[in-house]
């Protein structure tokens, strides 16, 4: 059976990423290595949509996350959390145990944040430091308008971290007009690499923030990081064969165009969409505006088993999707459309869909017709 | 040109972890990654010695390093940190960075710690929590007795963390049967696996501490990661690819029997002892007895620079040594003999160093001595 991962990451990696990694290690201490690590730094910054630099941590999206909270901030610091999900709620654990005070602004789950609302939490509150936000939250499917949020923040100390690790190169992001401080994202995402990788932005006042931030930390070190990087190297021993990997990755996104790969992706989730609809099924996120174009949540129907369907699609039909996290578990999958996927995988994805739902007991739909919904957007 | 890495660490990786790692990705919330990660993870007690969980973190062991202190103690906590060099300098740092008091034993660089000096610190400081040791120094090369160290702590309340980063699998290390309490290793060292990976061993003592802890810590955190071991799970998303790579090498490494894989690295050394002889030149560790089996630290002969041996060596013969750190940088050359490495990539070592001396002014042997001492050796 051919297996196809069709999550919000980790993606298919394609194989000019994969066959470099397997490639013969070269030690980190060389100009050889240097070259390839800075061409990775220079990608960063085309893919960011920043002239700021990158930095590249040994880690997970989380390490880069927990790394802005210690690396900008210091005990006692109050802070806004927008939080509309799973990952929102993560930056809040984060701040809450490096001792920020956290304000927090949350939504329902599948609902979008409004910028206005934190225009108001910001007339209330005094002294705020840092705003954080989600740009796609991975666990509902939301995009949140990040462009809005830096508009209330541009002009003020205040700084804007992002976690885009979901968001990036997938949806539109501009980190420097925007006025994003500090995004954060993660290669096994949208960079269609594997994952291992966390990659930070850092806009000249979050750098300027570094000095003052009184938490501890080494390994995660902005200040160390960002020291080495014109040299093309790293404080410690970095996964040198994920650094060749996404660098190999982000040659071919370049080469595609990011404008392109991005559209690319909308067409995805505009096919996805097509498929749902034809299979009366209904989205979790109901505002159509507000969703991004990484991954679909789907409602599971009525007397189907959300995780049922996640289980059968991979383990019947060789197709790995996503279910639920937190409250929504066993009521909701989620259709990935990101990495190195295409229009012929969102077939696949739908006709193993339908077998699975037939195979549950929901029988609301005709066969094929979410795939002959698909062509006909196809050949518009 | 061909190229050999004779460092200590990365090191060379064999292709059965390499062209696995280059293998489609599996997602990381499936059964087939879950039986991967429960064997590479019983892989690491087999490595380790120990029949106590070995948690694995997506970072360099210097990741491993800074957990350890960040999970097992508290703001003021009193340690002794053992320091015979750069890495155990690292410790003094992180120790520092977190708040803790520290009492520093140190030894000049090129020595060996004593236990002895140990018994006479604890016995003038009271209310001692944890200390911390470096089994091998990868910047001398120098291997402390651990054994000796954990004797002196045993039935103490008294955390005892060994920095085996270097040290394990190369070098006979006993984490139970010596008493440690937590043992960190990294991937690209004795594994002969990709760098991105950090090990660590948590004995009950260990995992006892973990609740009393005050220190800041989510993507680190000890806790969450033991928490998700019995399932094969990890609390974010990990490096799957890496982890995969990895699992190869250990089944190779346990074929080869780990008894087999130390001798043959203790064999290495002496071939290496024996060429460093019969060309005249000096070991940077004076005494034998504390000479590790990972790498060989050799003084630059006068009017040598270390640097220009190793820049040489790489550059116009392809083979990739280790220069000096810190203070000592420019004054030695490291070779590497670590990992997927055998007795005739010595003697290319040996030919290409000949060779690199000669160029750079140093006359002091007959060409080709060094090989034929190395091949009576083996020959035995």
């Amino acid at each position: 059976m051919k297996n196809l991962l069709m999550t919000p990451g980790p993606t298919p990696i394609p194989e000019e990423a994969r066959f470099a990694m397997a490639k013969s290690i070269i030690h980190h201490r060389t100009d050889e290595y240097s070259e390839i690590f800075k061409e990775l730094s220079k990608n960063l910054k085309y893919l960011f949509k920043t002239e700021n630099p990158v930095i590249t941590l040994t880690s997970s999206g989380t390490g880069g996350m927990e790394a802005s909270v210690a690396n900008l901030f210091s005990k006692g610091d109050k802070v806004v959390v927008v939080s509309v999900g799973n990952f929102g709620e993560r930056f809040v654990k984060l701040c809450d145990i490096y001792g920020l005070e956290v304000v927090k602004l949350s939504y329902n789950w599948g609902e979008a944040a409004k910028a206005n609302d934190l225009k108001e939490v910001l007339a209330k509150e005094e002294g705020v430091k840092g705003v954080f936000l989600t740009h796609h939250e991975t666990s509902t499917g939301v995009l949140n308008d990040v462009k809005s949020f830096g508009e209330i923040l541009k002009g003020t100390d205040i700084l804007f971290v992002v976690d885009t690790i979901s968001g990036l190169i997938a949806n539109e992001f501009e980190t420097d007009n925007w006025g994003v401080d500090c995004a954060v994202a993660g290669s096994q995402k949208g960079f269609m690499a594997p994952p291992g990788l966390a990659f930070v932005s850092l806009s000249e006042k979050a750098q300027k923030a570094l000095d003052k931030s009184d938490l501890p930390k080494f390994y995660f070190s902005f200040k160390n990081t960002l020291n080495r990087l014109p040299e093309g190297q790293n404080p410690t021993t970095p996964a040198v064969n994920l650094i060749i990997a996404t660098n190999e990755a982000c040659k071919m996104l370049k080469k595609e165009g990011l404008e392109n790969v991005t559209a690319r992706h909308k067409n995805l989730k505009e096919a996805v969409a097509i498929g749902i609809k034809a299979l009366g099924l209904e989205f979790f996120v109901k505002d159509e505006a507000v969703r991004g174009n990484t991954v679909t949540a789907v409602v599971a129907p009525e007397g189907v088993d959300g995780q049922a369907v996640n289980n059968t699609m991979r383990d019947k039909y060789g197709i790995t999707i996503a279910g639920g996290q937190g409250a929504i578990k066993g009521k909701i999958f989620r259709l990935g459309h990101l990495g190195d996927v295409d229009r012929f995988d969102v077939l696949s994805l739908f006709s193993a869909l339908e077998m699975t739902l037939n195979d549950l007991g929901y029988k609301g739909f005709e066969a094929g017709s979410s795939l002959k919904a698909i062509q006909k957007y196809y050949l518009r």
